[in-house]
């Protein structure tokens, strides 16, 4: 997290002058972090940027991605009280929202996985306006793909490019317009648009809110088709936790939930003083 | 919303090139912003400063605070096809997230007025890095109470301060150090303490973590001593939807829960295309 | 102090090539800060940032809020030559100007405490534009208090509210729309509409532009009327040090100048280099 | 002044829910702003940037530089009545401090004029962090100079400079090291050391800490050499209201005081709104 | 371009007081910009946002990617004269360096397409720090591809990546690691290697620094190989203007070039008022 | 190099997750940087503010405007491989940029010092957007003079003033109304302006676009007239490499070429990692 960062973030909390934090004498404190829920971790790294900020010792025997249960204890910190009473409800939110999306993701991964081992699970641009990109890496954390960042990430024809010019046409047109690095998705409605698509070359077919029996014929068409194995099928629309494990089932490479990310809630993470000593 | 942030929430989700936008000409188009689910409002004015960055016109018949129903329309928008899709997903993201808190808070302050009609509903300073103004003013349009905003705003003595300077000496020190036009608060586990709190001038009293019994005895003892009256009590701590009626029955001033903004949901918040017209 | 803001600070005085720092080579240097009058010394945390930021020594033996003699050493500095060019007109000219603040508001402070031990002497939000902050934490060194921060910290009802609205329909009306934790504060010009105020649960109730003889009566007022303890009188309008020791023996909870800031004037504070080394 | 300045002045005014401003409903507004005390007008262009920021309209028949006399309208306004009470503090803080430093400044240029016609009366850089552009031009619409804005701006060749490297060589190797469109100022202590830095090409000589004998004795001694006409004879140090009009008759080209700037006091600068209407 | 952004190339160039503007009375001009030499057109959109920025008319009938001719106009424009000898530097800079990596590209392009109509020529990450979209963007206008932005848009395994891990393995862990919307690409040395990196399933094989023989027979190699065709064959290193058509004999799919815009020189773009007339 | 200056060249070339960089384990690393041509170093101080950044440990024993070879290493560098990767590209980029225009500059001193000791060479305000200052000192690292920075710095008469007010009226007015730092500069296109400007006081003459033969006139003409000795004279306009020599005979005092910066190419910066171990 860059420092320009850190900073913006302590401002909108802390304000010009905190009296409470200076009612006592500042303390050299321990203080440990530690989950009230089981959770997969995620913000490790945006919480050490604020213990660094503020020239904190920390130690953990975690990492982003690690599943732990509750009472697990995420961080041992020492450092002056009157620091840690600065970074403590900052680096809780981060960690309580971001554990919160990567704790979802694992879940949401956990039931694909128990069907298609291939299957990818990711988040969409549904999030939270101003700290993207550590949403999208909380995702990566719960064993998620973070899909496309931006607009200009790759691109996405739509079902109003579709209706104006036709799928081939628009994936012609993009192929000549966009750079050679960037994949171009299509997002289709039929069997047979998925078809024209494959064969038209682009790299991603998006299946817009398809039953999961139409999703099984597509994929099935596609195949038999022998379509180049690189393109990966994508389903996106309507799925949640309750019909996840059906959309599962249909064996497609990306399966795509904007509820990843606001459908998370987040983890409860506290901080507790351990031990206080005179400075 | 002012400029520069409006800039900082576009770049983040455009990028330098969206070749999408460029596959079809730029087109007249009109467009609504509908909700599929009932909600309560926030963000409009969010919303309307993105229009109006782009120069759309727009039209509603809403305000923040309004309570809707599944497929009304929010914002009638009409405007240039690109400008369109360069605002379509961040004011999406703001109006699901913004009136997902709203609507949780509304639900939370219905529970509570019917058993209280003076009872305030508030958050914390748990919230979203990076976007808290926004999230207290979708609290505000749920009908709940944002609290303070930051560590400045008013002064809160901790379980921490208590225990190493007790509450009368805690509260002297700290109407001393403060300012004038800020509240005193303070947290307290006992009845005891509550007291003591009250008559050594705190202007709140919060009671933190006890159970809808206690908290009721200690609001009897604090009336019967009777306290000035501006006093509020505030209850916090383990309160949420599944038990905030009991809560609710104890007549405090304030029920405080975190969760109003992070057990939240995003409201399904569409944009349809409803007339298209060459420029 | 945050390291965008002094970097920002930094800009503005260096420009990007600084010739003169160069004529001579880099040395290792000891200089003192002193004061060339008596003041109160406020800034001392905004001139460490800035030594801090250059990797300098600095020694002191004082704080914000001390008083100190013509002559007396502020800051003992150990660093390179060119480092100590660098931040010398802008530590000087932030100490001239806060502890010129801090010093007026002193002053006052010490004329209104030989009449009332209990009244405040606050600044206003008549502040140098960008610098807010600084000033208000310069008059909490001097003694005084800094009043609200901003239009959101508290709510002011002022005159062309009262006249549209009444007194008592506005008090009413701002305590359902503000925050439990902010405190009401209502400016009139009567005793009469001080007495309203206090009924209907004002919590600082401001005298504006009264005579001292009618602030007097209007504090009679109030106390035989028994209003509630914590309601803090304020008096603002046309007091300065001429005739502060009038408005002091009014008793009154709080005095607000603008003139603690506006009318202040620089304390003449130097930095001497007393040992140059090559480095 | 540019967007960004804008906002981040007013976002440190306004914080991010000003409940006062809504207890009445908006309203058409006219009203004016005038002094309340004879003054040099500064920083109008200042405050029209905030009017314009606001789509507010406003007429004036003023410009930066003019004298007004006590009541004098500066500006009338028109716009919504939120939209000035967002701006009224802002506007009058800025107007109060600029054409405070305005009329510091005119003061001083009519008492050096009234002794010599071509004498400048310049700041230097003990401005107030942060603005000092404004603060610049403010001592430019009073009839001042603003000397060089930055380190970069001129070369100045300083005391230790001279000690370390004596009036000659310095001079020689900032002419060197020097852009060609840069000054080269020198700061001497004596008569002598005047001279040698004139016949060594200083662009500008100041006079540092002398006595008004001692200027006259050495402006008289470098005519008499027949130095370049070009040169500049500043001089600085001790020099304010009460004895610049000795040091006004010593006939040199530049005097320059920290105190227009940081002696300067605020002018009274008011807002009254003059019509109400219902929007 | 964004307001901030446009700000800040703004305060580059103006500083705080430009006493030439200030010399003659404002004046209602009438502008051209025009080419003095044959070129490609990019840079307008930026050039555009400055004219709006200070609400200057102006008309073109030119867009990004045309090429022009010696003398053609590129814009009329018309406004006060202040505003244009605000803008001028900074949009003949822009346009000036923009138009010739635009022209420089466009140049690169030509060659190539006389000898394989389906090869791109693409830039790097070897940009001017702090304007790189404007440079691509100035690519794209001359034929050219963009490539990837930045390290995260698509995922490069280097020589020191092939060494420590081998081809296969790298590109495993790649697509293990990397987002299903991101495109792989492996830098190779040898056809040997090319071949195992197509067969792992990389999106882009990049051959590095190979001499046009060895490219020819590396890519004779993997058509006999039948690898799938949606793969890219990128050669860099090495490629110049003298040398480029040599290698587009090669029929690769992608020509990488840093010096499309690090051996690009500027354009020499003039603006020169047409008519004047007093406001 | 500013903190947010750093973090801002970063976030352009980083984003948010750079996968190549995970792909192996961070390793303590040994690399240098070389150059693979000869040249004039420049940006030495700005890669070393990346190293610092990162904490890497870095040697070099160049200094800015040294001379280098062909292989000559710049800097060896110390660090993790995962640091190394972020910073290289921009660093190069800084470097490749900065040296190709130091060494073009101190191509074109050469040129001019074997006809003239004492002729500057000057760059101008023609330079890539948002970089101006890196770009100034490195013409300043090649032994070229910087020209003014900005609009403020010095004041420019042009053509079109000369036009309107004739050259000495224009002259007297800038002389009210620039302050006494700053020097005045007078474009001429005649050798008759050109004393006519010496004689109204101006600072700098600017022959612009005059021939090489007219300029040996104009020179002599106002030498036998006497002008003041500091004052410049300086050329522009259409010089370049291939006439240099001829204008470096006319013995001015200065020649102002854009080209420095806007012909200036990339020298050809590379890194190389020597030595690789596991952390």
């Amino acid at each position: 997290m860059y420092t320009h960062e850190i900073e913006s973030f302590l401002e909108e909390d802390l304000g010009y002058n905190d009296i409470s934090c200076k009612l006592v004498p500042d303390h050299y404190v321990e203080a440990i972090i530690f989950t009230k829920g089981d959770c997969t971790l995620a913000g490790l790294d945006v919480a050490i940027s604020f213990f660094d900020y503020f020239g904190m010792d920390y130690f953990t025997n975690h990492s982003n991605g690690d599943r732990i249960s509750k009472n697990d204890v995420i961080f041992t910190l020492k450092g002056s009280s009157l620091s840690i009473l600065r970074v403590e409800r900052l680096v809780l939110n981060f960690l309580g929202h971001l554990c919160g999306i990567a704790t979802n993701t694992s879940r949401c991964v956990d039931v694909v996985r128990s069907h298609s081992s291939d299957t990818r699970v990711a988040c969409t641009r549904k999030t939270t306006p101003g700290i993207r990109k550590y949403e999208k890496m909380a995702v990566i954390a719960g064993g998620g793909d973070p899909h496309r960042f931006n607009l200009t990430d790759s691109v996405m024809i739509k079902d109003n490019h579709v209706r104006m010019m036709g799928v081939e046409a628009a994936i012609k047109s993009a192929k000549e317009k966009a750079g050679f690095t960037q994949k171009i998705e299509v997002e289709v409605e039929s069997s047979a648009d998925a078809l024209v698509a494959a064969k038209a070359g682009a790299d991603i077919i998006m299946l817009d809110n398809m039953e999961p029996d139409d999703i099984i014929k597509t994929v099935d068409l596609l195949k038999r088709s022998s379509i180049p194995e690189h393109i990966m099928i994508e389903i996106s629309g309507g799925i949640n936790m309750d019909n996840l494990e059906e959309y599962a089932k249909t064996g497609v490479d990306v399966i795509s939930m904007g509820s990843l990310i606001h459908k998370s809630q987040w983890i409860d993470v506290s901080l507790e003083i351990v031990e206080n000593q005179e400075i």
